[in-house]
């Protein structure tokens, strides 16, 4: 561990609670907090043990606080928790204050008059990361935890942070490292012609690398929808039932969203939660308008939404004309073409296929009819292809990196039916490598990018 | 301690943070988390000590929750806490989480589902009160505390909490305890016609009880201007230099306002903190209006401003003319009347007096004449007859227990002069008592107002 400065932030949330904790990590945070501790010696208590007292200011040090209450700042309890075996693998203490902002705000000056320094977003989990307690896509999946919001997302980022990613690509990883090395130990002796990393071993290799990365990629799709949310259009001519199916859907399975600041009503309302997954519904004041203003604006409005939906759900009742204009937009999307009020106007024949790839089936809304099918193929779809447990990924830049690798390993595998020089494979496996082990930081991650990533915390964390 | 069932709840404010806590209190408070918890066996930890490990969901009990990440809930550090030294002085566990809703929100089910109660808005406290480990004013103190912003009321409640005004009255209660035991020990004697209480005595201890009383009563109006802010009036005739003088003020002297929710821009800038204390000018987007619009509304804006204020600056070049209009309503008011813009036009005499019992001087903003004097009396006039370090009422139910203590020490005084019968007297010594002890709880409250007042908590206080 290196020799750090101390640094401290209030890490509950921000506002008025029972409770606040403010945190403090560094070589010289038990001995920091201890000098604005009226309380057990806080250098001599045990790991792991929490201390009664009062957090004084500084002036008072010299006096018996409790003679004067002017410059005692707060009752507070104090957690000692001593390097390695802690959250930073630092000395780090947490003070459970009162929870005011204007008492935190205090005790953060007082830390600060002592020695102590405001932490930057995320720096604690940088310091956990930079001190090898995590890596550093356990340190992303923190965030991920604290933001999750339904449990689809809390157990993808509870499995990144208990090191799903980090040990799906370990041990291919290091196999690669070595062929890695004999392929540029073959470079000393380039004159002589010998070959120590056995090239149809190799070509196995790169070709399972490829497989668990190329398995990995297509999760993000999943991984994207249950952290950010499906989006999903519903169109069709008016009277198609739209708004009787989003009814349904809105009633029966509103997302249960919690009381957070800034989360509007409008957005809970249009939102639903599918097993873990948040489908949100684009624009559905739209669909509630008058049908006469829907029918002026017709295919437009109806081409806007499904140009920012990832499923669309197309409702008719005998005519699909509207999807004629649409055919280019839809080729991305996930379509349901589904005829409505099949209690009055009779379902669709089963045996009939789309030529087009969408899902059609019928489905009415009165008549309770195909309407838990709908929740389960819209699911399915999402899930399509991840299994239960899979190591799902969620982050963009993962998802670049393992691009990267993906375009790495190709250029390997080219470069060895092409019969390209060692020092050229070794080029391409270095890359690969690169950008495998830029998602755990195994190898050295860009300042900048480790700047952006912790930058995203929230402070305190 | 009585046997109560086991509440928990969030402790920490609402929102997104690092980490939350969760609290337990209860005397299962330690089995029930020990249940959902996946680490040390907490029926057998010291008291306070902290242990690091999983919360899981109750279904995982029987495998092993490593080998299935769906099971577990969050990695966490529990505290447990062993009656009867604890906040509550009951089994306390206290679980410190990510700071995700939506994982507190899932802890606090698990902990419900093995027996848990969702706890009431302040019940922890109310069970420290219940408990005996704090009185009503200390508990009370606490929610002043935590909504305290700034220096003075960040005092006083600390003070309160502390026991300040309990031991302000406990010596007195006594003594006025022994007094009403023995007039009412007479009673039982009243044929013989005996005088246990020595009249002039208990005449002595009624009087110097009651100048305590009004003492502490006095401090209200600090109290209340420290705790919810005074409002102040600029009033005067348009180019008074009203708008002058209050730029300057904000600009010197703004209140630092913590990043609370709620808090809008406007209120910030309307306010200013002078020694802790927090003037808030009212309607100041009156002031400045434009001039034209000001005359036109006139002498009836300055009226509606001086009905809400606590002071009023009343600035003038010459024409003091409003306040005639305004005699009636400045009674009740602390007023400032200030010659404006001495620097151009003179001071005025030093030695004339305010027949209404103004305060009068001269100031100029440009030339800063008088402006330091200005901001010390304002404080000054607040703090009148407040002692530096006295305990300080801030509560309107303490205050008004204290007004009916003076009442019924009035009655046993004019009593006495009247040579009541010992059985009145004793009614209204322990009408006295009654009032007195309801402050901190040491008589029995009654049940609506213990949850009035607990009521008023936030959630997991």
């Amino acid at each position: 561990m290196l020799h750090t400065d101390t640094i401290c932030a209030t890490s509950t949330a921000q506002g008025m609670g029972a409770l606040g904790i403010i945190r403090v990590s560094g070589n010289d945070s038990i001995s920091i907090v201890n000098q604005i501790f009226k309380g057990k010696d806080l250098t001599k208590v045990e790991s792991h043990s929490v201390q009664y007292g009062f957090v004084i200011s500084p002036a008072s040090n010299a006096q018996p606080p409790t003679s004067n209450p002017e410059l005692i700042i707060d009752e507070v309890m104090v957690s000692v928790f001593k390097a390695p075996k802690t959250f930073t693998a630092e000395d780090l203490v947490e003070i459970t204050c009162h929870g005011s902002p204007y008492i935190q705000q205090e005790i953060l000056e007082v830390l600060i008059s002592k020695g102590a320094r405001l932490a930057e977003p995320g720096e604690f989990s940088q310091r956990a990361f930079m001190n090898g307690r995590i890596d550093l896509s356990q340190a992303e999946a923190i965030a991920d935890l604290i933001s999750a919001q339904n449990k689809a997302s809390h157990k993808v980022a509870l499995n990144q942070m208990r090191g799903g990613i980090s040990s799906e690509l370990k041990d291919l990883r290091e196999e690669l490292i070595n062929f890695t090395a004999l392929i540029e130990l073959e470079l000393d002796f380039s004159e002589e012609d010998v070959e120590f990393a056995n090239r149809s071993e190799l070509q196995t290799l790169v070709s399972s690398i490829k497989t668990k990365v190329a398995g990995l990629l297509k999760t993000f799709e999943y991984g994207n929808a249950i952290k950010n949310g499906v989006p999903v259009a519903i169109i069709g001519k008016p009277n198609a039932g739209k708004s009787t199916l989003l009814n349904y859907l809105l009633n029966e399975e509103r997302a249960i969203v919690s009381d957070i600041a800034g989360t509007t009503r409008d957005t809970i309302e249009e939102t639903i939660n599918l097993d873990g997954i948040t489908f949100r519904f684009i624009d559905t004041a739209g669909i509630r308008e008058t049908t006469d203003e829907i029918e002026a604006i017709g295919v437009e409005k109806a081409k806007e939404k499904v140009e920012q939906a990832k499923i669309v759900i197309h409702l008719y009742e005998d005519d699909q004309s509207i999807l004629e204009g649409l055919m280019d937009l839809l080729k991305d999307k996930i379509v349901f073409n589904l005829k409505s009020k099949i209690d009055k106007v009779g379902d669709i024949d089963p045996n009939s296929q789309s030529p087009a790839g969408f899902t059609e089936f019928g489905i009415s809304v009165k008549g309770n009819l195909n309407l838990d099918r709908l929740k389960t193929e819209l699911v399915d779809k999402i899930k399509s292809g991840v299994e239960e447990d899979a190591v799902v990924i969620t982050n963009l830049r993962h998802k670049e990196a393992l691009q990267q690798a993906l375009e790495a390993l190709n250029n390997v595998e080219s470069g060895m039916r092409m019969g390209l020089t060692g020092d050229l494979l070794a080029f391409h496996l270095r890359e690969t490598l690169k950008h495998i082990g830029s998602i755990t930081g195994q190898i050295d991650v860009d300042k900048d990018i480790l700047g952006t990533i912790f930058g995203k915390f929230c402070i305190g964390k």
